[in-house]
C-alpha cells in the first residue's frame, strides 16, 4: 500500500544525516521528505552523496523557511520527541501511530524531527497534533536521527490493514485558521491576562484544539460558533 | 528481558557503520558487539566517535580473524542477507526471528552482517543456521549497514514494549457542564437556527468535544475562553 506518510526534518544539521534518511525512507517506500531551514542551506552535496539510491528524494525534497508552512496541507503530524513526559500531547509509540495512519489513509500524516543536538522546540511541538516516543534503553536514550527517521518508515510500511472509510480531516491550515481567529477574538477581549502568560495560555488552547480529530465540518462547526460567540450583544436584546 | 542477541559484524568497511551499528544496539539494550577482520584494523577512532554514548559497546567489542572463532559459544545463528533467492537456507523476517530467540532463550542468537558493499560470501552464509532478510522496497532494496542493525535490534527489543501512560480525562460531568455552558450561551446568541437544525447542531458540538480526549486542565481552560468571548464589548471600548 502507498503510504501518505511525510518526512518533515526541523533545521536539520549535518548534510550526511538528511541523506541517510532519505535512504532509509527509499527503503520503505516513503517518497516526502519536506525540510525546514536546514543549517547549512539548499541544496547540499553531502545529503546527496549520503543517500546512495535515493537521489530522487533528495533531489525533489521540499524545503521552507517555517515548520507552518512545511505543514499546510498535512491532516495530522506527529512531534517525534524523545521527552514525551513534559509536553502536554498525547503519546503514541511508533506502532500507534503507524496504525493511526492506516485509519486516516488516504489523508495524510507528517512525523517532525528535530535538530540532532538539541530536538524539537516546544513551539515546534506545540504544532503537532500527538507526540511520538520512540522506547529507547534509559542508558541510551537518544537515537541518531536517520535511525529514528528509520524506525519510523519501517513501522508505517508493516502495518497493512485498509480502512473502511476514515474520517476527513481538517487540513492544518484550517485549524490555524481557527486557532488564529479565536486568539484574536480573544486577544480583543483581553483574555490572555496577565501579558507574561499570554504565550503559555496561546499554546494550552492549541495543544486542546490539534489533539482533537477535527474534520472540515468539524472546523466550520466551530468558526460558526465562536464568530456568534464573539459578536457583541445577546439577540435577546434585539427584540 | 534481557537479550541474549549478538551482532556480528563481518569485515566491515567504514569506521563510522561500526560506531553507528554500536549506537544503534545500545539505544535496545544490547551490547554483544563482534568484529571479524575489520578492513581497516582496530581500534578505531572513526568507530569510537560514531558511537556517541556506546563508546562502552565499541571499547568492550570483541574482534576475531574468522567467523568461525567469532561464533563458538552461539546457539543459533541467523545470516542477514538481502538475497535470499539463492541461499539454501530458511529465510526469517526480523520478526519471526527475534520471537524463535526468545523460545530458545537463555541461549545465545547472533545475527550476522557483512561488509557494506558485497554483503555475506556464500562461505559465510554456510557457517549460519537460517537467512534472516528484511522486507525493503524492491526500488531500493539495500540496507545501510547500521540501519539493518538497528531494525534487527528494535524487532529483538520488542518482546516486552511497555504501554504508554494514558493521560488523566475530565469527568463526563465536567465535559458536559462545559458544554451546556457553550450552548446556553449560543442560544442567547441566536445561533441555533433555524429551529428544526437545533438538535442536530447541538449533537455536532458535542461529538466534537466528547471525541477530545479532554483533562480536567483542558475544560478549565475552554471555559474561561468562552466565558470571556460570550461577554458583551470588546476591552478595547473600555479604555
Amino acid at each position: 500500500m502507498r503510504s501518505s506518510l511525510s518526512i518533515i526534518l526541523v533545521r536539520p544539521q549535518l548534510g550526511e544525516n538528511i541523506g541517510l534518511a532519505a535512504r532509509a525512507m527509499g527503503n520503505f517506500d516513503i517518497t516526502d521528505l519536506r525540510i525546514v531551514s536546514p543549517r547549512d542551506g539548499w541544496p547540499n552535496s553531502s545529503a546527496l552523496s549520503a543517500s546512495v539510491g535515493a537521489h530522487s528524494l533528495i533531489e525533489n525534497a521540499s524545503v521552507f523557511s517555517s515548520l507552518e508552512e512545511a505543514l499546510k496541507d498535512i491532516s495530522w503530524v506527529f512531534a517525534a520527541t524523545a521527552r514525551p513526559r513534559y509536553i502536554k500531547k498525547t503519546v503514541y509509540d511508533i506502532k500507534e501511530a503507524a496504525s493511526f495512519s492506516k485509519e486516516i489513509f488516504p489523508q495524510k500524516v507528517g512525523i517532525v524531527f528535530g535538530p540532532e543536538q538539541t530536538g524539537l522546540t516546544n513551539e515546534d511541538i506545540s504544532m503537532c497534533h500527538g507526540a511520538l516516543s520512540i522506547a529507547t534503553s534509559p542508558s541510551l536514550p537518544s537515537l541518531n536521527l536517520a535511525h529514528a527517521v528509520l524506525l519510523c518508515a519501517y513501522e508505517f510500511s508493516q502495518t497493512s490493514a485498509a480502512p473502511s472509510s476514515p474520517p476527513l480531516l481538517a487540513s492544518h491550515e484550517e485549524i490555524f485558521s481557527l486557532l488564529s481567529f479565536l486568539e484574536g477574538s480573544l486577544e480583543k477581549k483581553g483574555f490572555f491576562f496577565p501579558e507574561e502568560k499570554k504565550e503559555k495560555m496561546k499554546q494550552n488552547l492549541r495543544d486542546i484544539f490539534l489533539r482533537l480529530p477535527l474534520s472540515s465540518d468539524d472546523t466550520n462547526t466551530l468558526f460558526g460558533a465562536l464568530k456568534t460567540l464573539q459578536k457583541n450583544g445577546d439577540k435577546s436584546s434585539f427584540s
